[in-house]
Formats: structure tokens, C-alpha cells, sequence
């Protein structure tokens, strides 16, 4: 499979500031959704095209890597990668200071495929949402 | 109508505060639903009855006044009443110091019944809520 | 005092849903901050400006309206005009689905001055903020 | 180093839940930090302590692990243990319902300590930290 990437550029709010004037690491899990669902909706399948395919994708795993703090009007460059699609959706995430380059975050998630009526998990890909990985890729 | 009130005890996580270290003006409309869904409980007529029953409740209208603010693991105590539920479901807030009883917040809301089919507002309160209501009161 | 006021665009992310597949409330509180710090921002002076000049700005009050529900991916249009500085910096928030024009939300926010070294409240604006908002007016 | 463990106890409030009527998978690191305040609580070494000993304790890497959902008012059962305290402090969770005792979620969390001033990350506990680590273990 051919590289499914893409990259979406993030503001970092006031209200994802703690104590230590940085974003809140639980914060991170919000920016890799944001990017997640970018992803998808480039690629045109979007979380209610699953839906209504019967779908849900609920994440499995997440790893997460904290590097560098980041502050209040940052912006940060979130390069997200589908690395494979069956058995299971797996993305890696990389999150950057837009202008310096430096990198700030790594993280990786598992998302299983859902039959929404009978709660089975798949493991294959839907076939609507496996052609349009192979278009974009 | 008698009064219907009650009071839950809320502890001031860290992933509330601000970078002033203290509770970020957004997150006390969490406190709010937090009491609000306790009354509801104690009443014997959750989200999840009203549901079963064909109605929501969207919030329609909100009043905030921040008094002092609140630090990382004060315990606050939330009093919430209900003054009327027709029309409308008019509730009032009052957020205090747990052990000194200084007043830090209050708020109001009205919520109007919503029957989830029609989409309809509705300007009474289903009839199992009301003798909920009023059994409680 | 002439009109003081900027547009800013928000995306609904998706994890600002909640169970009836609508924007949870308490998260156009996030949506007026954004647009609040974007004005600032504009007029160029920041938080960060008020924090080193020695000034914080915590909310007195909020009115909140909600009027439609706003859904994922919706592309929303906020409104926000601060309408005096002074004795408080008091701000009017509209929010409109940004596609159909439809209006979804207004809010009216109060922020007093604050000394941040004496805690004491101030009625006059911090002089440098006084002169950035003239020139943008 | 013998068990250093706590549980606490958590209620789902409303507005942790997505559309899916599950808790939305980031919330858990939510969870995971008012198990871990508890925890360092009853050691008798808050947040608070550290920074007042010129400390910080930074989340450097996370491992999340979802197994079933969680859903409203569902009581939930946290069990945090401190596996290591240096040269990193290493922290395992495990979420059970807390009627049940199924297992819902689990997670590891690694925290490196820095000198606020200098900004440097340190490979050994701050010694106030490290006796109370010992005497509650």
C-alpha cells in the first residue's frame, strides 16, 4: 500500500492551557482526532459515511509521545499516516511547530472495525471505505 | 411548588485549571450538569427516563456570575433547585467553599421540553417527570 | 466608541459531540474564547500582553442563548464585538452557521480589569490597551 | 519497592460521553490523572509539593489500552499503582466497573522529573518525594 498521509495545522486554544502555561498532555488525544478526521475527509469517508455504512471504528490502543511542551496561539503542523487498514485501522501521528519544524508529539492509534447492530468486531476493512483508501493512496 | 433542591459535592481537578492555576471559567458549566444530573437522580427521573420517554431537555438559556475562583483540589459544594418545570425548567445554582462556605459562583437555566420525534417544543412537563416532581418536592 | 469587531470561522470537532449527536453545550463557552482571543489578537493586544503590562481579565459574567444545535463538521461563523472597555470590557457574541447564514447561538460576556500583583479590581482599561483599541476602532 | 497502589472511584458524568453514548476514548486520560492526584495525595506528595520543592513531573510517554466502553452514571473503579519511582516515576491503571468488576480500560503512564528552574530532567526522585514514596509503601 502506497503512503496515505496528510497534514492539518492546529492553533493551540487558551483553554488547553494548564497550570504550567502549556497545553495539557490529555489535550493531545483532541489534536490527533482533529487530524484523524481530516485525514478521512480527504480521503471521503468520513465518520458518517461509516455510520451509515453500519461502521463505527472505536479506538484500541493509543500510544503517545509528549517531546516538547507546546503554548498558548502555537502553531503546530500534525502529519497523520494510515500505515495499514486491515486487520485494523493504524495511523502514526507526527506534531510540529509549523514555522520552526521542531518536532513536539508522536503518537500511534489502533481503531477495530464495528458492525454497529450485531457489535462484532471485523477485520476487514468496509469495501466502500477500502476503495477510496486506494483511490487517494 | 415546594422547594426541590439538593447539594453535591464536586473536588476541583487538575485538568480544570487555567494557567492562572485556577478553574477555568468554561468548565463550570461541567459543575453545573454534574448537580443538575444528581437532582435529576435523587428525583428518580435521569436523562436516560426522559429519553425512554420520547423528550430532551436542551439547554436554551444560561446565566453565569463568577464570584472568586476556585483552586486545584477545593471541594466545592453545588446546591441546585428547581424553581418551576412549566413552561419551562428553571433551575438555579449556587457553588460554595465546602469547608468555608464562601460563595464562588451562580447561575441559572432554562431548559424546554423537546419531544425527540416531532422536534416540538413542548410547554409541559411530561407527566411522569411532573409526578416525580412533585413526590420529591 | 466606534464598532470593534471581527469574524472568526470554527469547524465542529467531533469530540465536542454528545449523546444526541449536537455540539454539548458548555463548549460554545470554547467557541467564545476563540473568537475573543482572535479579536484581541487583531487589535494586538494579547493575554500574553495583558499578563506582562501586569493585567488579567477573569469573566464576571456570561448570558448564553443557545438557539439551533450545531453539528460535526459544521462550519460556524463568530461574531464578536466588544461593545465598551471601560468600566469593564464588556463583549456580544453571535454565532451563524457559516453556509446558510442561519444564526445558532449569541452570547454577552463581562471581563474586569484586574492588578494582578494587588488583586484589585480597576475600572479604567490598562492605558496601552485603551490605545490599540481606539486605533483599531 | 513493595506495592504502592491506591483505588479511586469515579461516577461518568454526561458530558464525557459521544455521540456513540460511550465515553469519548480521550476522557480516560482524564481519569487516569484524578486516579494519579489521588494516589499522590494519600502519599502525601501532591502537585502542589512538588512544585513547591522546585519540581515538575511532566508526562513523557502514555499507553492506552480500551477494552470495553463506558457509559453514563456508570461507576467506575480505578486501581493505580506506582511500578517505579526512578530514574523515572512508572505508573500502571486499570479501570473496572466498579459493580461488576469487569475490566474496561488499562494504561501506563512514564513521568520524568524536572528542576523548574533549570529546566533539566533529573533521574532521581526528589528526596521529600522518595521517603514518602517509602514510608506509605
Amino acid at each position: 500500500m502506497k503512503n496515505i498521509s496528510t497534514e492539518t495545522f492546529i492553533e493551540v486554544p487558551f483553554y488547553d492551557l494548564d497550570p504550567m502555561n502549556v497545553v495539557w498532555h490529555g489535550n493531545y488525544v483532541k489534536y490527533l482526532e482533529v487530524a484523524r478526521c481530516d485525514l478521512l475527509s480527504k480521503i471521503g469517508y468520513t465518520y458518517d459515511d461509516m455510520k451509515s455504512d453500519g461502521f463505527a471504528y472505536p479506538v484500541a490502543t493509543m500510544e503517545l509521545k509528549f517531546i516538547k511542551s507546546a503554548c498558548f496561539a502555537q502553531k503546530l503542523r500534525v502529519v497523520s499516516t494510515i500505515t495499514d487498514y486491515e486487520p485494523a485501522l493504524n495511523m502514526k501521528y507526527e506534531i510540529f511547530d509549523a514555522n520552526t519544524g521542531e518536532k513536539i508529539f508522536k503518537a500511534k492509534s489502533m481503531q477495530i472495525c464495528v458492525d454497529i447492530k450485531t457489535r462484532e468486531s471485523l477485520y476487514t476493512a468496509p469495501s466502500r471505505f477500502a476503495e477510496k483508501l486506494e483511490a487517494y493512496a
